[in-house]
């Protein structure tokens, strides 16, 4: 499927879904990080306007691995500024027509093209310092670690969404082939195809609405932080979402992090305060109060970039009505977590 | 220059000319739309908040061309819903380490990847079959059309930011190389380094406030429109933008449009209510009323893609205050026309 394709089946989905049909949607913005580079197709938000019958007005977000969520992000400006009632959110990333190579140099864009890709690093580099440090730092142990993909490829058996709904234990995890070590391939969120689409409105009455929709920034290049094991940006997007909504991390149930590599959940458990620094472990060796990512997340349920940040709002909505749960979050960060964007959602 | 650098001149320029420091900046946007393919760097919003010393929130938009305009709609949105007050709106390009073989295909991303591009079309390709077909429709002459990049390389002489300051006399268009038929290379917008930096404030008091800012979006491929000799989108864009500011076009005094190619500045000026259908040459064969890319517009100015949107409310705003005029209109657009942006500054 192209880009065009996977867009106009989410966007279907999406409208069969909400109380509204495609002509109420009164504005687009598309999520979308490597469509220029790999499928030569910039121009994306009016592509996917141009599905619709009306064609609304549209653009395009971007932050790498976080343009979806900074998408939504829009969106909520847009809504809450009156010039949108109700707006179709697109997040889409097409990367399997092209080789390794392109997709992991295209991703390298997320980093600083002077400060990092010159050093040869690619993000599984980063993300295998990131976790080598973190080790160091915090004594977590191989076998330790072994049990956030475990728990996030079970969590998918049930998915049909989840592009890998295979059950996994966890000594499996620490025997995959070593890339960037010491991160192994089932550290690793894979190379995927997707599109998630989701409708905002004012307008339309839901049982779901959105508490909080914060956005945070931190320098781009891991050679201009002073820790690499914790990420400010996680912390202050948390923070302000919890404040914009009127709560504390225990009041949160269901939670979608960003785990493209094992080791960003355990860091973002801890920044987005449900967990201690070095303890983020804690809520896969024990049983959590708390659902992390009951999808599968990045790992399992593959990470089409953009698709990310959309999806996991989704996901989260569907996991409050199913689990008949109040408070559920999102949490979606590009390259190191330069960028964080944190959705609280409600349920009524 | 690098993207970086080509930022960080403009942020320092925009910080020196506003009544503010970095320090009130509390959000970044950047239109950008080329940054992936030519320069490896996605995730500009970050990189650009980097280069401020407290790293505000910050995202990028892109809109083919019209990146830089909907950069500066999207502020308004932020602005409008309280979650911003202060907005640094950048708008960079970086295009001359690219051949050229790679700049017409990264350009190509803002048509349609699936229903245009296979064709062989590149952009001078497309506005060449609009300016034959406007010739056809309308019986403007060469002759006439020499008139309109003529016009804009006279009025970039006394601008010091153009990238072309030479007068040229009109017929010297006319005889410049053929580049697709009829546009000749002097019809043509250049490839160009650029950024711009404006700062939009709620806090900040100002001479020049933004009365209308307003997006509008059409079918992405030409093969998809009733018609090529005018454009939906920037009729909409106008309209919505007049009726926002609750003005006529009579009551514009300087006009800064997007003259990609010089028939875009005819189509523009007629789909804008400047001048009736088939008669925008009119603007240019006789003393008009508004000043029409008085600082030389794209094809004297240069046309670093994202940078264009941003540079022409910087330019608008200039004008105003040195002709001591009251309204003044920005008009920019992406691909052909595939989404358009205007904007209305008033001076008080």
């Amino acid at each position: 499927m192209s880009l065009r394709d996977l867009m106009a089946e989410a966007i279907a989905k999406a409208i069969d879904d909400a109380g509204c049909t495609a002509l109420d949607i009164d504005t687009v913005i598309v999520g979308n990080m490597l469509g220029e580079r790999l499928s030569g197709q910039a121009h994306l938000g009016a592509l996917a306007a141009s599905l619709l019958p009306h064609r609304p007005p549209a653009l395009r977000a971007e932050a790498a691995c976080a343009s979806g969520s900074v998408a939504v992000h829009t969106a909520c400006a847009l809504l809450e500024s009156g010039r949108a009632e109700t707006v179709l959110v697109i997040g889409a990333e097409k990367m399997t027509d092209a080789t390794n190579e392109v997709v992991a140099a295209g991703l390298m864009g997320a980093a600083d093209a002077d400060l990092d890709s010159p050093s040869g690093l690619t993000f599984p580099g980063i993300f295998g310092l990131i976790t080598a440090r973190y080790m160091h730092e915090w004594g977590l142990t191989r076998e330790q670690l072994n049990l956030v993909s475990a728990k996030h490829h079970a969590n998918a058996v049930l998915n049909p969404f989840a592009q890998f709904r295979t059950a996994i234990p966890a000594e499996k995890i620490g025997q995959s082939p070593l890339v960037a070590d010491p991160l192994r391939l089932l550290d690793c969120s894979p190379v995927s195809d997707g599109a998630a689409a989701i409708i905002l409105s004012t307008k339309t009455k839901s049982d779901v609405r959105l508490a909080a929709s914060s956005l945070a920034t931190d320098a781009v290049s891991i050679t201009e932080r002073p820790t690499i094991t914790s990420f400010p940006a996680s912390r202050e997007a948390a923070e302000r979402a919890y404040a914009d909504a009127g709560l504390r991390p225990s009041d949160i149930s269901v939670v979608e992090l960003h785990d493209c590599f094992s080791i960003a959940a355990l860091i973002s458990l801890e920044d987005m305060g449900f967990a201690s620094p070095g303890e983020g472990i804690s809520l896969y060796s024990q049983e959590p109060d708390i659902a992390v990512n009951g999808t599968g997340g990045l790992k399992a349920c593959g990470h089409p970039v953009a698709a990310t940040g959309v999806k996991q709002i989704g996901d989260v909505c569907k996991q409050l009505r199913t689990g008949k749960k109040r408070y559920g979050l999102a949490q979606n960060f590009g390259g190191a977590c330069a960028t964080c964007c944190v959705h609280i959602l409600e349920h009524a």
